[in-house]
């Protein structure tokens, strides 16, 4: 067992920062049940525990080091620190092309990406492709609100333009001048083009939608949160198969 | 025009806390779209605004007082305040009973419940019925969730057990064991519970359900996030009616 050393503690805190992680292809999960599914799931990824109650965590095969509480605050990117955290390696695959695929089009809060990446897992979504201005899905917060799911989903990041040209599967995009998605043939071969959180899908990326989908208003509100209207979507295009 | 006083700005301070809110009848919002939004919406109920730049509110009969945005930074919820506050009135209505309802067993996060309101608005349902533990509608991480739709929703506060035994609308709940919600029948004039973050709906809430009903998962994600599968479960109430 080893004790945090000052360049260690330097390092966990670099990552904290898209720019640290880019370099060190490594990012922080945070949190008992996270290190515990990761440990699960990928044990071949977790590079290190620092935890506060390293037994918990002594009968993995996995390098570990004792912090201490005051240590774990200097680590964590949260008020309230977890008890535990992890370096995890980040794993890069090529996008499939095959399937359904969601896009994100400059999504920008950290939640909203978190919520997604966890419905997307919720309906066998094997990969978001994102627009490179969307927040950082290796960010702690989209960490936190993916649930783990980030383990299981992977999310590119890419030029969207480049991406859309040469991809033929049909193309659905989220517009509040769309068809009513509720009477609409939806392929579930096809891409859900889904847009910023105040801007909608840009004019750019617009162009190759060749199907506008709407979600009708009953209401008043002006407009959905984007992860509301992705969760209203996708379950449109996935509850024929249930 | 008013300078702020020392009293007032104690006074707009204990309205960022429930107590506060519940003493005085009144609650705060901020930033520019929603205070314009309330001028238009619910002038009656707009006791006082508080700008850096009160030029943009002259044109409004309303009490008006500058503040610098020293102070503003004080009376704000958030680390990066807006330019402008407002004091709202507090407006407590009944229960209709009518139509359909959504109820809401201990929503905790105020993320969640915003974006509930904010979609309950979307597909126009008029009131929300929240145990007591729900998180505070007038929170101001709420009020900022719910983009203005808190002007239009009621949301009610009141003990579930007692509501729930005496409404005699079908009452749907969001349970894991539940019925495919995709193949269900769904009353439009029913109520549709859903439950905590953590801890889903509460066995003594749990009681009254009539019609469980469930999201069907193809995926692996333990769960989906309330606001999400509300979402999804509002949709599939609604989407015969387009």
């Amino acid at each position: 067992m080893e004790n945090l050393s000052k360049n260690k503690l330097k390092y966990l805190r670099s990552l904290r920062l898209k720019k640290g992680r880019d370099e060190n292809g490594c990012f922080v999960i945070e949190g008992q049940k996270m290190v515990l599914e990761a440990l699960d799931l990928i044990p071949e990824r977790v590079l290190e525990v620092f935890a506060i109650n390293p037994n918990d965590f002594e009968k993995f095969s996995v390098a570990l080091t004792k912090v201490t509480p005051k240590e774990l605050e200097q680590i964590s990117s949260f008020k309230t620190p977890n008890k535990v955290v992890a370096i995890i390696k980040t794993k890069v695959t090529p996008v499939s092309g095959k399937g359904f695929g969601l896009v994100l089009d400059t999504v920008q809060d950290p939640g909203n990406l978190g919520t997604i990446i966890r419905m997307a897992d919720w309906f066998g979504i094997p990969e978001i492709i994102c627009s490179k201005e969307t927040a950082d899905c290796l960010n702690p917060k989209v960490i936190q609100a993916s649930m783990g799911s980030i383990f299981r989903i992977a999310v590119h990041y890419t030029d969207l333009n480049e991406f859309l040209a040469k991809d033929s599967r049909p193309k659905y995009g989220a517009l509040l001048q769309g068809e009513n998605v509720y009477s609409s043939q939806l392929n579930p071969n096809g891409l859900l083009i889904m847009g910023n959180e105040g801007q909608g899908i840009s004019s750019d990326i617009q162009y190759f939608i060749n199907h506008p989908i709407t979600i009708p208003r009953f209401g008043e509100a002006e407009s959905l949160n984007v992860s509301t209207a992705t969760a209203i979507l996708l379950s449109e295009f996935f509850r024929t198969q249930s």
